[in-house]
């Protein structure tokens, strides 16, 4: 790390709204598209399957994982005025309460979720099938986590995700992700970022009184990729058949096994900054090269 | 036009959920891929600057031009339940009402917008500056939009627009956009769509009443690139100083106009599905190509 903190909201390119999110140009922008081509090349390691999902999933199928039982203070959800035209016409002429938020006082009921993890689109895309070989798959999304508090580029409402996902038996999961922490490894040491591995739980609501997350204490299936004090920009995670089993996907006859990796984009550009300085001329080339 | 109409719910490659949003795999992931690298060369004519902006805008902005009152029925917001613990404890033992919606019964004031047009971003980020020379912009983004109803890749709740705006004197932009609308025939040719330019006007709310509408309706600023039947599948827009004005972006002294040639990537998608048929074999080339 620079022995002088970067001051992340200052760094030329990030434009931060202290509610949660940030808008990318110049360098910054460029350097989140070499990224992401380092990560379309970790992806290719397995030819996975580039999917494009829609920026929300069902509530009803979020809670067929208990996501609102493990995760209620995390969930954003898409809404809108009902369709009555006078309510509509009573919100054109008065739109804003006086703390200048939306007076939104007659909604639609909300059946979308924003997205919380990339993945669960694809076990949702997935569902009620029968898979004659290990599939690999990949997606970035825009994901959604409500936070306590936020910090530009490393902790934000709104946040750019892209995973790689297999689904198959036990053992062609492992595999995966054996490698992927190879490949991981190696893209970390290309951005010359010093990074080490921690196992880790999800941020569940009132964890101790959760039997999934005293699951993953006990069996610690999700490994962070920590930079520095702590920040996670990465994270490698065995799901056993919990999503195989939520979703009815099967290989070889019992539910299948999946497993992800997962890069937090805007957690890389902090963490390129942070150790690099606020300077594109100071940063790694990740174009075009290929690493271990 | 193909002789048999397309269903476009059945086109491979696409998942479509009737309320309003798609996912995309396959053959058409690569035609959308393969059609933002079109627009990224028609951007190059201008050397346009990319940006990447959050999902949301604030409230806030957006009044400053009047949108909730021009387009109240349109508008999506991003929202959360509130900070309460007991209240986070109540959603998570019964998240869900009986119609299968999320009981979202104690929410956070909304103070986020989810994206109705990719260009809005443009003039907050802008806002307060006095342009010393004409700039030129390019971004994409998810837009939301509510409907009366919905057609699998030709009328979405969330779909995906590419803008390339101008920022400048009225000429600068006038030229910008006498280009584009070359550019786009051109683009428009290379896809094999047959197509034709109409005047439009803005979906606003109670138009008769608003006089924005009536402005637009005597001095025609928006002509859509309609494909079909009327599938309006870009649009050229000048705004006149309108934005410029609300935001405070100046030029030579005097609100900057503002231009914009705007996308609808989907809908390009489902022109070219209509014209050439769902196998991707007989889609166009778009790749690498140059056009007129």
């Amino acid at each position: 790390m620079t022995a002088t903190p970067v001051a992340l909201d200052a760094v030329p390119g990030l434009r931060w709204s202290p509610r949660g999110y940030a808008a990318l140009s110049g360098p910054l922008y460029e350097l989140a598209g070499s990224l992401q081509a380092r990560f379309d090349e970790l992806a290719a390691t397995w030819a996975a399957a580039p999917m494009a999902f829609p920026p929300f999933l069902a509530v009803t199928e979020l809670q067929r994982i208990d996501y609102f039982g493990s995760f209620p203070h995390l969930a954003s959800f898409a809404v809108h005025l009902d369709g009555d035209e006078d309510e509509m016409a009573r919100f054109a002429a008065a739109p804003l309460a006086a703390d200048g938020s939306a007076a939104l006082t007659s909604l639609a009921p909300a059946h979308e979720v924003l997205t919380p993890a990339a993945c669960y689109h694809l076990y949702v895309h997935f569902q009620g099938s029968a898979l004659a070989e290990a599939r690999y798959l990949t997606t970035t999304a825009t994901c959604y986590r409500r936070e306590a508090y936020y910090r530009p580029l490393e902790r934000q409402w709104a946040f750019t995700m892209r995973e790689v996902v297999a689904m198959g038996t036990g053992e062609e999961v492992r595999l995966f992700l054996a490698r992927a922490r190879e490949e991981v490894d190696g893209l970390a040491a290309a951005a010359g970022l010093p990074v080490r591995w921690v196992r880790a739980t999800d941020p569940f609501f009132r964890p101790s009184t959760n039997p999934q997350y005293l699951m993953q204490r006990i069996d610690p299936t999700k490994h962070e990729l920590a930079y520095g004090d702590g920040l996670a920009i990465g994270s490698i995670n065995l799901h056993h058949d919990h999503f195989g089993r939520a979703f009815s996907i099967e290989r070889e006859g019992i539910p299948a096994t999946t497993g992800c990796v997962a890069f937090g984009v805007e957690r890389w550009l902090a963490a390129i900054v942070r150790e690099h300085g606020p300077e594109a001329e100071n940063w790694p080339d990740l174009n075009g090269g290929t690493d271990g």
